[in-house]
């Protein structure tokens, strides 16, 4: 491992180095603990980071390998973790002061499972409270006066400045997929029911999802590896077999471009900007076609919001009336309009995002994947909100599995993310696809803040 | 034919005789339409039976054989439909005095399928008002003084007594089990989405599942492969493939007898029923073993009525605004409490019925299928009601497949339903076992009030 630091390695190859004894995890967490205090007071992306508790388990992983045990896929790879999973022994507030001092006794299921796959827990990242939208003070390590997005604001930071190499995030609108694109790294929301939520605080069962952030592809298809897998403790979790693989060898790949809203409502150099990552795909070998979907995506960007909505005052309906003045302002707003919200009206909204899933699906059936812009701006708009989520939020709804990865830079530096959508349960078909996107566009970008000064 | 008269005559029986010319649609339908004007007086199954309507279907499908057409897999048979599914030009009420006058201008996607696959609509069969639970006033054939059940009342009452050979009704609680099972027939309800609901009107979208009436379980899945499909139009319509059949040979077959609730809390008769059935199946090489599912199970009944209440409210609510005088009692109280339930109750319902349904997923894993009571009582119980329907609304509930078949006869001359339960969208292999078993208990019996007198 001469030629590159330890934090500019990917997943795979940390793992592949301290299988082979190359690295040890503990050289490999004191490296990135050394560039954490280095960059930390600049981003602010930790919500709670206690580097003996990382440590320990670092030693263990070490030790385990040196006793014989068979390294796990994941064997000594420190991950930052969204500050809404549950985590044995680790302070997790949920960004909320009322939760300021709550130290779980159970780690989430997700958590359980990157352990036994070797995993090191690293620390926790901030997330905005209860994973709404009220924007915390953590910087875009690519430009200080743009948001970093939200609500797994600290993953996609820490992945981007190369603090931790995988990370985990939640995507109830756009929270996995937006940050991923405004720091320039890869998010991965897999299909609704692939990832355990038990041990998770929700946004809403109906549609809160679990993603990861990392540098490539192949990352976020080892940690869904990791990941995946039935949870009767999960009410929403999948039962069905993943759907097998079945790219046709030969056969031209075929991209759908998504263009209804997310192509005809999305600032103008957007458009452009993946009209030429179409061009290269085109040149790369794929056949490139259009996906319209026939429906009013405003009554549905209206219905995924009230499904947030009334299922976020299911969660809080409690605490919200106990201590509402503990709440910041976008939590307030959603509960107190859930609260309100009447049955016929959310049972009329869980409609709506039902039919409009089957119409995607529907139109997506000749391609193999769609492919669309990540999100509406050109680059990370500035600090005031953390983005809007509504390029994000209509695959969230639908509960279809989309990737996020970096398809080039703006003039003013900031980094572009496109969004590859694939069938439903087909995660896997669908990250094959895109580690091919990736290996055509062959981003190389790094954030300005990423490095010590 | 000679010695089976054309009512006697099974679905695969009628197709087979039709497509060998053997039996003309004509001839079949005259036997039938014959019987009907001598059973009717005194069964009351019809909402409306326009003979021309049917026979003019007949002398188009003898037609179409007779100029070389290739025959549907239904090809001449005739259908009983409930009458709240659409049918062109056909009297269309819901059981309804406010859609006393309805004729639809379109099918429904169901009768659309079983007419392409050759079937001949006979007419509309009674249903309870909105399929909800107000009882009708249609003869039980076995029984003057016993309820046929409800909602499709109509539909089982007329397969039992030979007036059509198969039929369609719908479940949202056990309104297609239970009637049968009073009625000594064999109903089939398919996994949730297999079968497209537009066109039929709704109590309730999360949990409305179409299902069959026929005579053996073989026609239940000839029935099956014309109306199954992915249609976009339904927001719930399956487009996940079916689970291919994996019934593996020489491994004997694993039968769960399920307990929890349906064994523990129905009549003592019914268990000693249940258990005697058992007996049968492992005397013909099955394994039998035991389920329990870990949950509260009048907590699931509450949310499943919840849930129910809610959906119907949204599907009445503003015809129920403009005429709550022309409703009957239990849809007006199902409405009215959907309307007065709060939207974070809804979802609490939903969550509810999600988790049981992922508990008795896992707890019937050891087995084939599960095995257990299709009802509470020991026989059709009196015309009060339409009888108890939590003894199917569990399965509803969790969208898994279900089907009752006849098992026996009680002292007074009532037939008992078993119900067989499989796993997710696994109604292929759910019948095939199914069939095993009708072969085992080879039912024979005949409703004393079916035959003319």
């Amino acid at each position: 491992m001469s030629n590159t630091e330890p934090h500019e390695l990917t997943v795979a190859q940390v793992a592949a180095a301290i299988g082979a004894r190359e690295l040890s995890s503990v050289e490999l967490l004191q490296a990135l603990l050394d560039r954490s205090d280095a960059l930390e007071p600049r981003l602010g992306l930790w919500a709670t980071l206690d580097a003996e508790y990382a440590m320990r388990q670092a030693r263990e992983r070490d030790r385990a390998l040196a006793s014989g045990d068979a390294p796990g896929v994941l064997h000594g790879v420190p991950v930052g973790i969204k500050d809404i999973y549950d985590t044995t022994g680790l302070l997790t507030t949920y960004g909320s002061p009322i939760f300021a001092d709550n130290v779980p006794e159970r780690d989430a299921a997700s958590i359980a499972n990157l352990k036994a796959a070797g995993a090191v827990i690293m620390g926790k990242t901030v997330t905005t409270e209860f994973a709404c939208g009220d924007p915390p003070a953590t910087l875009n390590p690519w430009h200080a006066e743009r948001t970093p997005g939200g609500s797994s604001t600290g993953s996609a930071v820490g992945v981007a400045a190369g603090v931790f190499p995988m990370a985990m995030g939640s995507q109830t609108a756009g929270s996995v997929l937006r940050p991923a694109a405004y720091n320039g790294v890869v998010g991965l929301k897999p299909s609704m029911g692939r990832v355990s939520r038990r041990g998770v605080i929700p946004v809403s069962w109906s549609v809160d999802t679990l993603g990861t952030f990392s540098r490539t592809v192949g990352d976020a298809a080892l940690m869904l590896s990791a990941l995946s897998g039935h949870d009767p403790d999960d009410p929403f979790s999948a039962d069905l077999a993943p759907t097998p693989p079945t790219l046709g060898k030969g056969k031209p790949l075929k991209i759908g471009l998504l263009r209804t809203f997310f192509l005809e409502r999305c600032e103008s150099d957007v458009l452009a900007h993946i009209e030429g990552v179409a061009g290269k795909l085109t040149d790369a070998g794929a056949q490139v076609g259009n996906v319209s979907v026939d429906y009013d995506m405003d009554v549905l960007q209206a219905a995924h919001r009230t499904v947030m909505n009334v299922n976020a005052a299911a969660v809080h309906e409690r605490l919200f009336a106990e201590r509402p003045g503990d709440y910041a302002a976008d939590v307030r707003r959603t509960v107190e309009i859930g609260i309100l919200t009447p049955s016929v009206t959310y049972v009329q909204a869980e409609r709506i995002r039902r039919a409009f899933r089957n119409k995607l699906v529907e139109a997506m059936s000749p391609f193999d994947v769609v492919l669309t812009s990540t999100t509406k701006e050109f680059g990370a708009p500035d600090k005031e909100t953390t983005g809007d989520p509504r390029w994000q939020a209509p695959i969230t709804t639908s509960g279809l599995p989309s990737v996020s990865l970096p398809s080039g830079i703006t003039p003013d530096g900031l980094p572009l993310g496109v969004q590859i959508i694939g069938a439903p349960m087909d995660d896997h078909r669908l990250l094959s696809i895109a580690a091919w996107v990736e290996s055509v566009l062959g981003f190389t970008g790094e954030p300005a803040f990423g490095k010590p000064s």
